[in-house]
């Protein structure tokens, strides 16, 4: 099992990374720091022929999602959803999700780590229905999330409730790795 | 009275922006256009001292807010939400909602207009939810939306349901002009 | 077509029942109102074998949605969700939905027509939400529903906005009369 | 401090009830359990006055609710909402809320353990910001939930997830009582 980490944060030591670091410590994992993408505007790709040739981001995209069969989405809660430039990103799953690779071979699981400051259990709900349905749509198991909080950076390491859940996930994900090495 | 209308897609002619020309046909309003925005990346203000000047994209969304006392927000809904370029705009509120001029300044009513190719009266519901939080932080009062269905370019036109509320919505806006002009 | 209005307030003269009469006058209908039911208290069927025979409002129930194409549940919204003793009528599904007869011959459509007194068109959405994943578990489609106002008795007439929409669901439902008609 | 356990199953021996029992063993508290209650139809308040005695079980309800500092619900996830009989038992909050003892001297915290089927974690989503709602207008501070995955009677005690959240909470609900001691 390999994990896939999209980070969506702007900032390079945010909590939303603090506590993916503490997921995947000791995993087989690589990242997607979308503060490393140059991302150009927003197409709207839904009404036209797929193009011969995805642009650069969209193409990373792709990569990362067959190469992985667990994908972890870790960002802030910025007004109350998605990041801006990470859903810049999300918006090319429009072209992903009609690839044939991408349709062959999915990721097995996906899971959000969402930080947000103002109680983000109750305000952080219509993030994580909305990534019910993108799961949903795409095809992609979704069923585990941690909504923490964290307003100042370093902040989520006082969550000792998002903290238990996370601890938990690593058990969980570790479980996984365990299971599919006796296959 | 004046509407301010921001349109949230990338098409020219979305079905998001056929249903707004309905709306606000006849009214005083202006345009802000995400598609003659040159955004930069997203960046976090949220821990940082409030900088002397505002980035150009900040500072035409303070001055638009506070120009306009009804905002309208017409946008396609991309994967289940807000779309991504137009969510790094809206992003910067996390600055303008701190300026002075805002406090003491802000539109008296919120609109949107979602336009989506899935059941979007249901699925757009995480979006509404979403700018409820949106509008419930910034003081804006915020009670009607009109959920459209539109997948293909101009089929908008033929939700005779959304019509009928986008030509209440716009008897409601008329009405609030005139009760204005009373005064 | 005849509709099957279900009425959820426990009072005769209810807002909701008053929305509901506008949307269904001049129509083939019937009326289920829960005020009429004695309901005994909430049982569990979900894991005991179905029984032989359907307590009285179970089996009322069922003979009601076999009986019409088209559900209106027409409710105040109590608390934000669902009035307790229409809760406990409709928790009786969990016998409707395995009856051979429901199987085979289910409604093909559900409106929800909903009045609160706190900002409804907000505030009902995870009532909205609720019966979206009710309908899709029984497979019945829903897609039209309207959130209305009203606090005081009869105060549902001054929401304009709810009084075009159900005009526009009655003229919607009329259209499906006269489509079956040309059948 | 100590607990006030509500319990909304119809059945015994729930996988509710065996996760709210994990929660509170070894605590101060005391539980209401709807099965022994004997609930009359609903009937609607909010427009008449306050009558000058409270119906029994509004009364049952009213004195929980100010012997205890924490509530905790226990409840199956019925229909994707709260169960017909536990809501006929918080419908009566419309009399509750409005007591002087009640504005008073409020419960500091509300907890929510929701018990489902089908994907509790997304599904039970619209039940969660329906509590939010209630104790949000209630003015009673709720931050924690668990949503368990449990059908058959028992399964709950094979999701490990949710026993590590309650595990947790527990440790909370301790250590408020210690930080209490020490006042």
């Amino acid at each position: 099992m390999s994990i896939g980490l999209i980070l969506g944060s702007s900032r390079t030591k945010s909590n939303s990374r603090k506590l993916a670091d503490i997921l995947i410590k000791g995993t087989a994992h690589k990242i997607l720091d979308i503060t490393e993408l140059s991302l150009t505007d927003f197409e709207d790709f839904r009404h036209e022929p797929i193009p011969a040739s995805l642009d650069e981001s969209t193409q990373i995209l792709l990569d990362f999602l067959l190469e992985h069969d667990v994908i972890v989405i870790a960002a802030p809660i910025y007004w109350f959803g998605i990041p801006g430039k990470l859903k810049v990103l999300l918006d090319r799953l429009s072209h992903v999700f009609r690839q044939p690779a991408f349709i062959n071979q999915k990721p097995r699981e996906a899971i959000i780590l969402a930080v947000g400051g103002d109680r983000p259990r109750i305000k952080g709900l219509p993030l994580i229905l909305q990534f019910h349905q993108i799961f949903d749509f795409l095809g992609i198991p979704f069923q585990h999330y941690v909504l923490a909080e964290g307003n100042k950076p370093g902040d989520v390491r006082f969550d000792q409730k998002a903290l238990a859940e996370v601890a938990w996930l690593r058990s969980y994900l570790q479980k996984g790795e365990n299971d599919e090495g006796h296959i």
